[in-house]
């Protein structure tokens, strides 16, 4: 990657739509990029604030941790948390020769990709619409030279607006990997992003409980803060695979404040432990999964 | 409101952006219905959730019951969280005489309308893209038969989309009431909400910190779960006025589940006391706001 060096001025604000290639083109550039990762995991949830984008880098730590190459593809343009959660700073490099979008190697296996690096003030929101945002995400899949990988985890926004669309119609076998935390509240909304993605004939690879018990570190008694189990009832319900449960912990919190995924700190953590299982987990799931879309398409 | 009886054909399902009246007569009813309205309160977050629907609702109680009249327009068709939070279960009804809608009486100062009561199917996913919730959430502010009210709140999706623009738009003297979280992470998609209130020029009321703090119920020790205090120096750092914290509280989720707020449950809790004094604290922004905003437009 030595030779990203600049940005180039397509990629400078809000002028991205416009310079986007053709359809064909980009068509086939998309084809030759996804053909190159073996799983595309698409982490969505129902709701808001259930952890999606901490359950997107641990996960992802996790497998580039186990030797798997890993790709983070962040397309929250309105609140990317992947760079904050990674202590990712650097904007996007492009390779001069290529003019390929390099990702920014947060070590040797995991890479990462997020619009953020689309914005000159971090703290400036993105006032884009819908039709904006798809050209931007397409441009992303098509345009940024991954090379092969085992994984790539696409981290979305909450709910099921025109990013999600975008995505699952861009990348049709997509693994989709959905995560709720216990409570009620919570549930509603995420039996919402199911049905969507039942309509959308989208695969599942299955429910993630996050945020699921808590416990105290003073006097190590069970907090029901957000309940528990709701996910893994959700999963039953509608006949999807439980990948897993992670707890609250303050853990978590301290990690993402200072940018390193939990599972990667020094010592054990309640949380931690959770994100390795659910890494595991989702491996073995991407595993199944494969056979029965092959069993589907033969 | 006896002869609010039937749903009309026009707002059954998506066909509601065909049936919207003419511009020039629908500026008018939007006009007529907001004059009737002391205090617009938008209640939005950078991030998702934050608890913005739980902020929107205990608030609306909590005024409810000091004696103001309020309404909930809840605008996040994606994930509208208001009915499941109040138990709120009817659909909406009409008057036969006026075809305004009646919005459902929680209390006798309490009245709601959501975007929930248009699906069919709770469960389902909306698939609107922008163009179509902009034209649905003009003909909610136009046609709804609210009557006199003190408090009109409104709560909205996560982030600074197609809805927020579509609010601030239609209701430019709201009073926005940013909800965060205390860590970095919320903080910082918080920072971007701010940004296009400023770039929007609208009137900012204050920030509220939720989740702030926790106590364990079985010892009393403090818990650091999302921290403390970064929505408070947020405020302080743009100049703007803090309307108070919410501490995490296992009653908050206790409430969620019944349909109760939790301001409106017998018994102590933390959470309940912050909601009160939060209340109190918006009542008094709101005289001030009022006469900073009529002394800039004298």
């Amino acid at each position: 990657m030595s030779s990203c060096k600049s940005r180039p001025d397509s990629l400078k604000g809000g002028d991205i739509a416009k310079n986007a290639f053709g359809a064909s083109q980009q068509e086939l550039n998309i084809q030759s990029v996804l053909q190159r990762i073996r799983y595309k995991l698409f982490i969505m949830s129902g709701k808001g604030g259930v952890g999606k984008s901490s359950v997107t880098v641990n996960t992802a730590a996790a497998l580039a941790a186990k030797g798997f190459k890993v790709g983070i593809l962040d397309v929250d343009i309105h609140g990317p948390s992947v760079p904050n959660l990674l202590g990712v700073k650097s904007g996007l490099e492009v390779d001069e020769k290529t003019q390929r979008i390099c990702p920014a190697a947060y070590s040797e296996n995991l890479f990462v990709v997020s619009m953020d690096s689309l914005l000159k003030d971090r703290d400036s929101a993105v006032l884009w619409r819908g039709p904006k945002k798809t050209a931007a995400i397409r441009q992303f899949v098509s345009d940024v030279e991954w090379g092969e990988l085992d994984f790539l985890l696409i981290d979305s926004p909450p709910g099921t607006g025109d990013e999600h669309m975008t995505v699952l119609k861009t990348i049709p076998d997509a693994l989709c990997v959905v995560v709720t935390t216990p409570q009620e509240v919570s549930l509603a909304d995420v039996r919402k992003a199911i049905n969507f993605l039942q309509y959308a004939q989208s695969n599942v690879l299955g429910i993630v409980e996050n945020m699921s018990g808590l416990v105290c570190p003073h006097c190590g008694g069970e907090i029901s803060l957000f309940k528990k189990g709701g996910g893994k009832e959700l999963a039953e319900r509608y006949g999807l695979p439980f990948l897993g449960a992670v707890p609250l912990d303050p853990a978590t919190v301290v990690a993402a404040d200072v940018g390193r995924p939990v599972v990667l700190l020094e010592g054990e953590s309640h949380a931690k432990t959770g994100f390795l299982d659910l890494a595991d987990k989702i491996v073995h799931a991407c595993e199944n999964s494969l056979e029965v879309i092959a069993s589907v398409h033969a």
